[in-house]
């Protein structure tokens, strides 16, 4: 059994920097056709020239792939009109990040309210620029998606021209918060379609599959598998990619983070076949991204058939999901 | 400031087996007057003659140490009142683990209702043997205690004379259930009384404070700590101190279990101290035991004052809670 992907798409994506960026950059390249880069570096990157900088190094690290770096800023509730508009050739999207709420997050935006955030926000309207926001409270660890729902629909109530995606869904709250507002759409990952609490903690604690935001229940994931599977027209593939040395992660205090990218596509066709669904994998994993975003990228195509792949224990320094692990499908060929 | 303890009782104990046991017995036995062992070695402690030969191996660990080891027995449903007759002089309760539930738990029991168990707990009921319960469903991690308490009152209500220990509880939903059957006990642990999933998971994932059953959210904490400090006449201390090599826990799959025992009473002091309810530490943490149990432990007098202690990073292999850091009270004496 064979599927044929047009130019995969990988809308969330940490590639973090150098030596880890030569690590990773390339095993995103060399599936996708583009990707949304994130912005929280150390420090992030507010600038058009920071912007400019690391897709460079993006380049570099990649080499001849043909792959699409798209960049993005680190929301910062002093950015003019006049700033956002020359930045706007150099980036695809703002990522906003409440302070503190996530790996090299500390310079993010304290108090999210329509009024502070007002001049930015109405400047990226008019633009078309959207806003890419990580949806979480600092409150108990299983809520603070929920908790963050109302803060999302007031954004999207006061700023109706403002696209606005949820990154990296994880409730069925917010599931249900995407068809209340026109202009909310999501990204959801492959682990969040995957795991549950037990998985991560339920048994032994699998450091490798601690994320933020950390998964959560099966009436959760039911409701995101839902709404991955039906191809819903406001939903898009974001693997949230998040690399980190195995030293962070199998440690006295663990880094958030499942590092997907070289696997990805792999385990979604396996997903998208054991539901029957893999006539819809398509516009999860491209079209309906090419849609919301208005853009198009260079064409790639990738072949994946039922055969299976044992997943490498680790990669350079970096232990994906899955690791030493059978899978069912395989990519066939690139081109 | 300093406060004497009159015969410190930790009624719920592992001590493990072999270099482990050798590590970690004379931690406890230093500061403990006794302390309820649990049987879940590999193999479970599951005979008279396994009782006595761990006895003899624990008091081996602990040389001339002032300690009582108060052994207990892995529950199985096909013991005898016979069997229970003659074993009763070596034990001073029974465990019960469903089945596959925590570590070592795999010879557990794998359906617990009354009528299965019915012919050995009428039997210990008869020769007042006490069942501590490991309560927990195979359910959602979350809800695993939540759901087990039906079965803790349909066992309370079918066997009125057995003397139920709901061991380590974690949630409201016990605390309230304690109240509605006479027969029911409960444990409680160190580290139930400080931390709730926050500070697993919700920050770094943080593995020496992994345990099962998991710590819980905010109000679970609450209830737990209001009836530790106001002394429950029905509630007890039980540190659930379970060691793991820190190789084991800082790991791809990391085991359950925090380490408590050196730290206990100092902790304790601290956190009642802390809330002004000092006076109630000699009843949490030794006089409810003796009158729950039935028991006059060997005397043991520890005085703690309000001193700065700084916590080992690390005891032999075994990584403590708060490893490291300084916590306000030390131990000034013991006789």
């Amino acid at each position: 059994m064979q599927i044929t992907l047009n130019t995969p798409l990988d809308m969330h994506l940490h590639l973090r920097d150098n030596e880890m960026l030569k690590t990773v950059a390339p095993l995103s390249a060399q599936t996708f056709s583009a990707a949304i880069i994130m912005p929280n570096l150390v420090p992030p990157i507010t600038t058009k020239e920071e912007v400019k900088a690391y897709k460079n190094r993006i380049k570099e690290a990649i080499g001849d792939e043909n792959f699409d770096p798209l960049m993005t800023l680190f929301f910062k509730d002093d950015y003019s009109y006049e700033f956002l508009k020359e930045a706007k050739n150099e980036i695809t999207a703002i990522k906003l990040y409440p302070a503190g709420i996530t790996t090299n997050s500390e310079g993010g935006v304290s108090s999210i309210d329509s009024e502070s955030l007002k001049n930015t926000l109405e400047a990226m309207s008019e633009l078309n620029i959207p806003l890419c926001i990580h949806g979480e409270s600092n409150g108990f660890v299983m809520d603070r998606e929920k908790e963050f729902v109302p803060v999302y629909e007031d954004l999207a109530t006061k700023f109706p021209n403002l696209k606005i995606i949820m990154e990296h869904i994880t409730t069925k709250d917010s599931v249900e918060a995407l068809d209340r507002h026109p202009n909310l759409y999501a990204t959801i990952t492959l682990h969040h379609l995957l795991v549950t609490l037990d998985d991560v903690a339920g048994g032994m604690l699998q450091p490798h599959l601690f994320c933020k935001p950390i998964a959560k229940r099966y009436e959760d994931r039911e409701a995101l598998l839902k709404i991955a599977l039906e191809a819903h027209p406001k939903v898009m593939f974001g693997s949230d990619s998040a690399p980190h040395p195995q030293h962070a992660k199998e440690a006295c205090g663990c880094a958030a983070g499942v590092f997907t990218a070289p696997i990805a596509l792999q385990v979604l066709a396996e997903l998208f076949e054991k539901h029957d669904k893999l006539d819809n994998l398509q516009k999860f994993v491209s079209d309906t991204a090419q849609k919301i975003y208005d853009f198009k990228p260079a064409e790639k195509i990738v072949v994946l058939e039922k055969k299976p792949f044992t997943v490498p224990a680790i990669y350079d320094t970096v232990v994906p999901m899955y690791a030493g692990e059978e899978i069912s499908w395989s990519i066939a060929s690139i081109s």
